[in-house]
């Protein structure tokens, strides 16, 4: 890379904002081949950026290398000379290509030894599970002497905790929920209490129906005149965008700076705001409805069941979900969904005329107050000239009312799915508000 | 870090194998603030992964970096020293923080012109929407002087490919659809062209109900003796483990020794094989009953509609997939299931009463062949002593037979409801083929 400047040269005005707080800067490494060859999505990458966000730290580069010592130690040594905390999870497993442990036990000199208390917990879960003690199994109660064992309450393969040269390294496991039981149970708190960072406060609304570069034109003046220590992110997803404004500071005067800021944005978006608080547009619906003491049924046809999946996904949906039909196939939607058949011969399956039935029909059948229908194409089959593949209809009854709306997406058919259902479930927020 | 000996004087030893194949190696650096603070999770370097590893290319590492010039510039520096090709995606789009493309501009050295191509595309957009075309949006149709533009299809940012020093540079937006289009469209062919990568051919089988550890004690000696061009991958998901094996060479004598082996495989698997082919649970099942001809209906209460959901993911589901009723609450169990209230009142929701009498309620008012009936506390709350959080009831029905399955999960509600749904349909396939 010859002639080409160095960073400082290319942009002397570099925003160095990030690197303020050089205390708190954290990587991840994650660790399995499984994620270099596509078979895994990483998940937990962004709930351990979320939790350590939200104390304060900052994530700065995450790293995903294959189950390879030299790629290992290579990352080890990269990230280390970047960052504060370096959090390691995968590669802990019982099988033969899990080598995290030796190459850390050997990246910090060490030796492997048994933990008592790693074993104890070993045998105690497969007491539980009533099966058989192998080899393999007790391995995983073997650590590095030189690392202090966090341990797992959740699986049997034991966190380990190292420190050098005034760096932090935590190894973790990759199942998920092995993972965030250690870091609430013992990571978070315990970086907190050593680093103390700068606390953050985050104010996050979500908008719908309005593209991300329409926005970010509307709020332009206000996103230039935002104070240094309040940040903007953009995070849109399925026809939402998100909107987070996160303060630095932590005291009493930035969080009043904060919230007047937030009020303003909120200010500017009042058309298209679905809510104003970190939550998801199930959750919305749901707390609408369980404050009004009032209930919800579904008739789904194109969404296949994936929006009484999404209202059941909130923990106590049943004060207000009483569920409905998957209304899949034409027949059902005349068994268990009330459609006349001369509705579906004259206007079709996919059509406003089906969904409002559907709706009333489900409404009625269940006795809820509220009820939602969706009916359409998702692709990648399935299109006609008149109806082609995105087409979805969506309708909505309550007592004396009705509304219908039409969509057309241009996606695979999760895609659509994701967005029948993001469009359905808005459009029934504004009905119930309405 | 004085001291640490070198990577090649810890392990003299060290597996290579992956190194190989140098001219194939590829990184993934994925751009966006979005990516570090959590809200997103990243499905993009999962689906490239597996696209590029199809023709034989190894991603030997994925980056993460935020919407910072410094750290885009020293990554771009440290996986050009690593890689042949470079696939970089995301901070194209059209806000204040999308800083991508001017970084790779003064990176490569260029300067920014309007490729004509691309803004005829953006115009085309506008003009398809139906919506006013901002200075912004006519911004995304600048490129550096240095790059090929890689049209974009399915929105206004293209892509931008960069030769430097025997390294390809890709530049992509980070929104699904269109880096999938791009990459589908140009980049793949382009690249399997240029690097004619070593093929690689993968054969892969599902397992269902035996867990990592012990699959891997049984398949050990199998493992141990494979030939050095076949490789070995464990990859468990929910009470799910699939195996792979991936042979590099592309000849048929290659082929014919993977097929050998893969034989050999599931010789060692049979009592707990799903499939060997390469596809998910609700495609197996959808597959066995669209070559019978049979149809399926369900009945979900805990599930919420999810087992729906992932059923009518396949596309061509209608073919065997009538639909069902989400009997959440124990009236919709009653009035669309058929449930008897005697039973609820004997037995509770959660008991084999129950999900029988909802799986032959189902089957008998849709007239499908074949019925799944869910019940179950999902938890945080609900638990009692007798029936804790995660205690979940399976029913099947057909013709003159019935079945039962009861299940204890232990996990959070997300993970409790993808255990449940894949329990289920693994009962229902061996339901079906009894």
């Amino acid at each position: 890379m010859a002639g080409r400047p160095s960073f400082a040269e290319a942009f002397p005005d570099a925003n160095t904002a990030h690197m303020d707080n050089r205390n708190t800067s954290v990587s991840i490494i994650t660790i399995g081949d499984e994620l270099l060859i596509g078979q895994t999505v990483d998940t937990n990458s962004a709930w351990m950026a979320r939790a350590l966000n939200d104390i304060g730290f900052w994530v700065q580069r995450r790293v995903a290398v294959g189950d390879e010592r030299d790629a290992i130690w290579r990352a080890l040594d990269e990230e280390a000379a970047q960052s504060r905390v370096i959090l390691i999870t995968g590669g802990l497993g019982p099988t033969a290509d899990d080598i995290t442990k030796p190459v850390l036990c050997q990246y910090f000199g060490g030796r492997m030894v048994v933990d008592e208390g790693a074993l104890a917990n070993v045998q105690h879960i497969f007491q539980l599970l009533n099966r058989p003690l192998i080899e393999r199994n007790l391995k995983q109660a073997e650590v590095p002497d030189v690392c202090t064992v966090i341990p797992n309450r959740r699986g049997t393969a034991p966190g380990m905790w190292f420190e050098k040269d005034g760096r932090v390294f935590v190894s973790m496991p990759g199942v998920p929920h092995e993972m965030k039981g250690m870091m609430e149970g013992h990571v978070l708190p315990v970086l907190e209490e050593r680093f103390r960072p700068t606390p953050v406060v985050h104010r996050t609304l979500l908008t719908a129906g309005i593209g991300e570069s329409f926005l970010a034109e509307r709020i332009r003046d206000f996103e230039l005149t935002l104070p240094r220590n309040i940040k903007l992110a953009y995070l849109p997803s399925y026809g939402m965008v998100r909107l987070r404004l996160t303060g630095r500071g932590g005291d009493a005067r930035m969080e009043a700076e904060l919230q007047a800021e937030f009020d303003m944005l909120k200010q500017l978006v009042t058309d298209v705001l679905v809510t104003d608080e970190d939550k998801g547009l199930p959750q919305v619906v749901g707390d609408i409805l369980d404050g009004r003491g009032q209930t919800l049924s579904t008739a789904e046809s194109c969404t296949g069941g994936y929006i009484g999946h999404l209202i059941t996904s909130v923990p106590g949906a049943s004060r207000y979900y009483l569920g409905g039909a998957v209304a899949y196939a034409n027949d059902v939607k005349m068994r268990l969904a009330d459609v006349r058949p001369a509705t579906l011969a004259a206007h079709g399956a996919v059509s406003r005329e089906t969904v409002l039935e559907m709706a009333h029909g489900i409404r009625r059948r269940t006795g809820s107050d509220f009820a939602i229908a969706t009916s359409g194409i998702l692709g990648p089959d399935g299109g006609t000239p008149e109806k082609p593949v995105g087409t979805v209809w969506v309708g909505l009854s309550a007592e004396g009312r009705e509304a219908a709306s039409h969509f057309h997406f241009r996606f695979d058919r999760q895609r659509n799915a994701e967005l029948a259902a993001n469009h359905g479930l808005n459009a029934l927020r504004k009905f119930i508000l309405a």
